[in-house]
């Protein structure tokens, strides 16, 4: 099997609409409409035609900045639109010949980075109040089916042509995705027979039983459909709470430096070690105190730093994800000046009315959530000079295990670690509990004894005490025992760390997020290694050759 | 990778103290103790030898075969103490030569049944009230421990020697596969990221930090152990609800008779067409009206229709389970007088304090659990003579789709189903919801609604409009479409059939249960297929040859 990933150009994950392939979006006031129309020739690696609206990790990389540009360069914008821009097609899914070419480690990333956007979607209908519907004008399978999935209201023409389907199963062996089963059951709650009848089903469900199934919202002559569509979305988005008239924060291009094995941004830097198998990241507190109030933080734009420091984790996270996959440990450190964290802190949450602020609190929760199922280990090192403080305090409690030095280093004072109002639910976790609740989910008391804990510099002594971090060397066994355990943890065999972590991570309540990276993504992963769906004669690889898959038919 | 469960003697689950080769039952009033001392030549396939009290899929049936007859045959025992038989160790877990030379299947086939036998010892506790507790008196390894944490309560041996651990990750390459992770985070709360550090230290955690961590609930001088853990064991009997004086039901052998590819039992018969790759079941009725009370039902004991039923079935899941997998579907029938099972249905719930009623229905629901996380497909088709009715009827509410004849077949009267009391949560799924919760997830109201229809016979036309069933081809149609629908089933992949069931069934709340077959399972199955676990240089392979792993150290 090709491995579409290494000794090939790395894989960017930044763009702008002017260079959009796949995409066009067009505004009309409080409406968006998304219109999906792919350039078969346009594909990210060569060897496969993005035909039928099929996509690969470059049309996902094209809807992903579009949603992020919709959420903070257009506040007017209350309900968006996705459809399709060709004629007889809505969208085929992910490009079949993409997959069978991509080895094991691209293609579940693939799915993870797809996931992540979808539930970005769902998270912009729900709490930036920018509310996503969906016009299926033409075949809507698979990964284009769950997309639809992931909007609000689905509404699809009823003609002999369309119809929604997810034909994993039966044309290509492997499962849907992109959370298309969990949220068949348990955003949808379609009835599991039905569910079973459908998923097992080709050609898919169309018209009326699509609506009494619940598989869509409405279905509407062809002709009426994109009339249907925008009516529902104006009535949406005159419900929203976004401002009609305010100004949109431009996000100009993100500005990565790579030398040798150093990644730069303005406040974030990364140095991979690649004899030790880890990357050791940097964030940096604001270099200044933080603006007076919300119309100065947008007057900031994209250089707002809670926004800066978001993109540049949020880039560097995909970086090395989908490009140093043999680099097993993130390390972070942060560096610089607790007060002006704390700062920023403060004004993010002393305004919820405001739509930018909010915007920024929402996206630095996504990024969190992108390194707590990164599929990677994480420590953090809570050295002197550091500022694990509120929004920066939460790497550390997304770290697998923190080491806090108790002592001063070279003369320098000793570290020390702050709680601020952020840590007590600003940004939840995919299981919907603040990382806090998260950590202390058999003493739930300890949560509200921190809330008094706010504002103080917490040294290693009461930081370990209070339970908010693993392990705090003196200056004698700091350095040997943080080398032992990165030397540890970076010979593991990575495969059991994953599932270690997927397991250990998230205790507490489940949610469609948990559902679909824990469950249905464990059993898409198990899939792709088995021979029936990526064996010579697997599904995915006759796809289109005409030959049958032959199957080992041992049930597991 | 040797294959040891084709081509070799089938494996019988069927056992009884008499045979037991490693585990001793000591009865003292109240309060049991299962010893575990596990013979190193026992193993159930050559190959191994099992050290250290490590265990082997026969050592785990005998442990089965204890609980139920605990439960059964000992309404006086209150608590059971867990324990070793070994001087120098507890536990070690799973043999790891065992596994080093087992399929794919036979592994998750192994897990399966252990998780199944700890949720039922979970189970015992909570709900049977029999308090499973564990005395660790030496290492406690691996699958050691986590039998420890499925008890309720774990003292251990404060000494030098003593520790509990979960080797897996960084011995193995492989996850603790009986639920541990899920345990250690969700049922005993551990912080996070103490229970990452546990995870990954092959010596473990003893004495005052063991408790520290809640890894364990008490730490005593070994000289004390015995004594600390029956005085705990003489208190949790004490509140049992369980009777003092009753006597208890002999589980009498189960009588299976086997002739070609059928499977016959008292009530319940099985034809294995392996041809279509199918194995049709049929459950018949009660032959008679049920005893009077619960003292006419204790009298008839093991042959008492639901008791003997439901052993018969969970017989034969576990049969098929394990020596037939290349049969991916199972198709449930039913036979007989659906009055009779109604009434022995009322018979069941009319004595809700009676210990061995609860008994029958508890074990009914473990039956029907165990159908669920099968990972085989689950049709029933209600034909004419079918009685589809309370108990009965959870095996069409536990297909993934079920067929009902909209005729009258051959002349035969056109067959009805009814919903009895037990339908509406006498047995939960594993996600802790009734078969009829979870099918209307999206219209609660609907069964409530369906309680106004007990005891009544529904139709075809009434059952689809309630939702009961979902499908009713008439007379004309009846023939091809089960046809079609069962030649499509089997011709799917038996992978993704897997995980796309694991998906569709279990809808709703999450439980341990749900994350222990849905997340972790999923996670152990996928690390179970990697190179860097069962490849000729992982881990599982080169565990004790003295040779060291060799990781592909790419993270997926």
């Amino acid at each position: 099997m090709a491995d579409t990933t290494t000794d090939r150009v790395p894989i960017d994950f930044r763009t702008e609409p002017a260079r959009y392939k796949h995409w066009k979006l067009t505004l009309d006031g409080p409406v968006a409409t998304l219109t999906m129309d792919v350039r078969e020739d346009g594909g990210l690696r060569p060897g496969y035609e993005l035909k039928l609206n099929s996509y690969d990790l470059g049309v996902d990389i094209e809807l992903y900045d579009a949603l992020q540009r919709l959420r903070f360069e257009h506040p007017e914008v209350g309900a968006v639109i996705v459809t399709s821009g060709k004629e007889r097609v809505f969208c085929a899914g992910a490009n079949i010949r993409m997959l069978g070419q991509s080895s094991h480690s691209f293609k579940v990333n693939f799915c993870k980075f797809t996931n992540e956007t979808r539930n970005a979607i769902e998270e912009a209908s729900a709490e930036s109040r920018q509310v996503w519907l969906c016009a299926v004008n033409g075949p809507c399978a698979g990964g284009g089916y769950e997309l639809a999935l992931a909007t609000e209201w689905i509404v699809m023409a009823d003609d002999a042509n369309t119809a929604v389907s997810l034909p994993e199963v039966p044309l290509l062996a492997v499962l849907p995705g992109t959370g298309g089963l969990t949220r068949l059951v348990d955003k949808r709650k379609v009835r599991r027979d039905r569910a079973d009848f459908f998923c097992t089903t080709e050609e898919g469900v169309k018209g009326k039983r699509a609506v009494e199934w619940n598989l869509v919202d409405e279905v509407v002559p062809r002709s009426r459909l994109m009339e249907a569509a925008r009516q529902r979305a104006g009535e949406l988005a005159a419900r929203t709470d976004r401002p009609r008239g305010a100004r949109g924060v431009a996000l100009t291009p993100i500005v990565r430096t790579i030398e040798g094995d150093r990644i730069a941004y303005a406040h974030v830097t990364c140095a991979v070690d690649r004899r030790r198998g880890l990357a050791e990241i940097t964030v940096a507190a604001p270099p200044a105190a933080p603006p007076a109030d919300p119309a100065a933080a947008l007057a900031q734009g994209a250089a707002f730093w809670p926004l800066a420091v978001a993109r540049e984790l949020d880039d560097l996270v995909l970086w090395l994800r989908t490009n140093e996959e043999p680099i097993g440990l993130w390390v972070f450190r942060t560096a610089g000046d607790a007060d002006r964290v704390e700062a920023y802190d403060r004004l993010l949450l002393a305004h919820p009315a405001d739509w930018f602020l909010r915007e920024v609190r929402l996206y630095t929760k996504r990024v969190l959530k992108r390194v707590d199922v990164s599929s990677r280990s994480v420590f953090a090192l809570i050295e002197p000079g550091s500022c694990f403080t509120g929004t920066l305090l939460e790497l550390a409690l997304a770290a697998d295990r923190s080491y806090m030095l108790d002592g001063t280093g070279a003369g320098k004072p000793a570290p020390t670690l702050r709680l601020t109002a952020v840590n007590f639910g600003a940004y939840p976790m995919i299981n919907g509990l603040s990382r806090l609740a998260s950590r202390f989910l058999g003493e739930p008391g300890r949560v509200d004894d921190l809330k008094g804990r706010v504002g103080q510099d917490l040294d290693a002594a009461t930081a370990a005490s209070a339970g908010l971090v693993t392990f705090t060397p003196d200056d004698i066994d700091w350095e040997d025992e943080v080398r032992v355990a990165i030397e540890a943890r970076t010979a593991f065999s990575p495969d059991a760390l994953t599932g270690m972590e997927a397991s250990l991570r998230f205790g507490g309540p489940e949610t469609l997020e948990t559902k679909i990276f824990g469950r249905l993504s464990a059993w898409q992963n198990w899939i792709f290694q088995r021979p029936n769906a990526v064996g010579p004669k697997g599904a995915l690889q006759v796809y289109g050759t005409g030959q049958r898959s032959d199957f080992d038919r041992r049930r597991v």
